[in-house]
């Protein structure tokens, strides 16, 4: 069962390549994250990185959301400009004179701001009058080995954030090892384990750990996550789905909420196999081992992208089916939809197969 | 012997992460090739899809290139719209109407523009007084196998062009299976092999060939382009060169233009590697099989970026050597520099240890 190819729909369907994202699907994914996170008793604090457009904050928010996830303080800057005051920064910020400043300016602008640590070293750098208000979180490693301290180096890191004043708010971790096809069930289990280990060992260290936030919960293991353990979640990609979440059975086809609409350029009869003009200049360049290659093609489940250039995807089409002809438009799913995001300006929203809106994407380039 | 690190010289380091051009080397890089292709009488067509930025192509104009390469209507629009008026867009764009439209305004805004195509059908739908002035370059497949017509097409192609009232202006080819440790000599020759066979077919089908432009030319390639054979050459990445370049044997640490300045934000000395504020999102995911890795560091040419996330680098330290502090700046190569310009809206421009400028990239995100 394939979702229909919606720009066949479309009277004056947009210059290619562009990214389009399905109004209805967007509202079903927000939705069914919000009903599960209420039905479970889990904030969900959703990770706006991924989608970086005020439109969409503002209808997690107006379904609920606990606040928002963002990555980097330009994130926060641009969230928190148009009206997202309750923020998490959820990376191990190191507060340089200029990020520092930067924070700060959320501080005095009312933003109730959260901030990662995952070391005493930057737990200390957090202290005095400048970051009054400030909250930390620590992160730990589950598992991912990324950042975050071990389990075991928790205590020494709150006790350095008892002796600043600020107030540790609570612990999280992100379990990027749910990322296999075998791996989010175990991924998961690591995350309770982790937050509750964590938390424990700090009971037993004499901190109070009641209220303290335990937030996990990727778009894979959200919903796996145990209630009691974690209180809040903090998925990002369950607003759109991408390829890498069809592939690892995440989501199905009718899920998927952004698409990149992309014209067939060229085409070799004699390789089997099309021409595409999106190339990773906007479907990123993201392949996990487990996938089937760079993308997926909604009207094509056989087809396999093989390839992207920058500006070409090659598509092999499934033998036996006729290839495609040059001119024609086609969606692709790219793997992972994060980066996609990050390529463009504007998305062109579509509904029941009409255009209904432009989206700036206002956090696109944030990095620092 | 590695290049020194120049983020230590900075009297105020940019915030990270955040891209630096080393004004110097990148000097050096335009001058070699520029004298590389004067020496062999070729015609030097940089493809500015690299780095998309303005003051770089006049550069490249003012050291007497033919013209400029770019891989999209977009990227002609903002480099004519600066004064760049000798295009070719290398790419085998389909007309639809929106695009037609566009090519037409920068027709008739004087611009002297080629554009490929790759089959008859494209081919028939330039014609027309619309198109009036532009010239046709004919894309041909040296063994890359994704857009460009099979050599035997060529004539069904040339006399479609003939058709039209077009000028065929030449051939072109893009040698991409350059792109591996052994295959660099091996894909020049197919590209000379495949342009002069071309060629060849064209002038026993009775076409004039006097003139035609035979166009090839990568970066890793285009330094054994074979003289007499091709006229031009399109190479991009030499302005700034980039870790596979340097991991191809094509470049040397100290040609490298472009670094990618990050922070140490986490460290593991159980695990002996460091987290870096540099992720996919600035540095691009692009990670080929041969590679070590998905960038280098030229600090320590023995660590390993084994790991990418949005954020996030992770950076295998060489055993034995100290791992770098918490707050530390490093500069990083990216993998593929292309994708890095495409992510950020500005760069910082260092000469001798000073910041001495900052440049606008003009035509970021230009993918249609």
């Amino acid at each position: 069962m394939t979702r229909p190819t919606r720009l066949a729909d479309l009277p004056h369907p947009p210059d290619t390549p562009a990214v389009l994202i399905d109004r209805s699907v967007l509202d079903r994914n927000l939705a069914g994250m919000a009903e599960f996170a209420a039905a479970r008793g889990l904030r969900l604090r959703p990770h706006v990185k991924t989608h970086k457009i005020p439109e969409i904050a503002r209808a997690q928010l107006a379904r609920e959301a606990a606040g928002l996830t963002v990555a980097t303080i330009g994130e926060a800057e641009v969230f928190a400009a148009v009206g997202c005051t309750d923020l998490f920064i959820a990376y191990p910020v190191w507060p340089t004179p200029a990020k520092g400043g930067r924070i700060r300016a959320l501080l005095e602008a009312g933003v109730r701001l959260r901030v990662g640590v995952d070391s005493p070293e930057a737990a200390a750098r957090w202290g005095g009058p400048d970051f009054d208000g400030l909250e930390l979180m620590i992160e730990l490693d589950s598992g991912h080995h990324r950042s975050g301290a071990r389990v075991d180096g928790v205590g020494e890191i709150a006790r350095v954030v008892a002796g600043t004043g600020r107030r540790l708010a609570g612990l999280f971790t992100f379990p990027g090892h749910s990322y296999t096809p075998d791996g989010v069930a175990e991924a998961a289990a690591d995350e309770h384990d982790c937050l509750t280990a964590a938390r424990d060992l700090l009971a037993e260290s004499g901190f109070a750990v009641a209220g303290l936030e335990l937030s996990g919960g990727s778009t894979p293991s959200a919903t796996l996550t145990t209630p009691g353990a974690t209180t809040e979640i903090r998925p990002g990609v369950y607003v759109f789905n991408d390829a890498q979440q069809l592939e690892l059975g995440r989501c199905g086809w009718d899920d998927i909420a952004l698409t990149v609409a992309a014209t067939v350029v060229s085409r070799r009869e004699d390789l089997g196999q099309v021409i595409l003009d999106a190339g990773s200049k906007i479907l990123g360049s993201d392949r996990p081992a487990w996938a089937t290659g760079f993308a997926r093609v909604p009207g094509a489940p056989g087809a396999r992208v093989t390839a992207l250039s920058e500006h070409h995807a090659t598509v092999a089409w499934p033998a036996g089916e006729p290839l495609p002809q040059r001119g024609e438009l086609l969606e692709v799913v790219p793997n992972h939809v994060c980066p996609v995001l990050n390529l463009v300006d504007e998305v062109t929203v579509t509904d029941g197969g009409e255009i209904v809106d432009h989206w700036t994407v206002a956090a696109r380039g944030r990095n620092s």
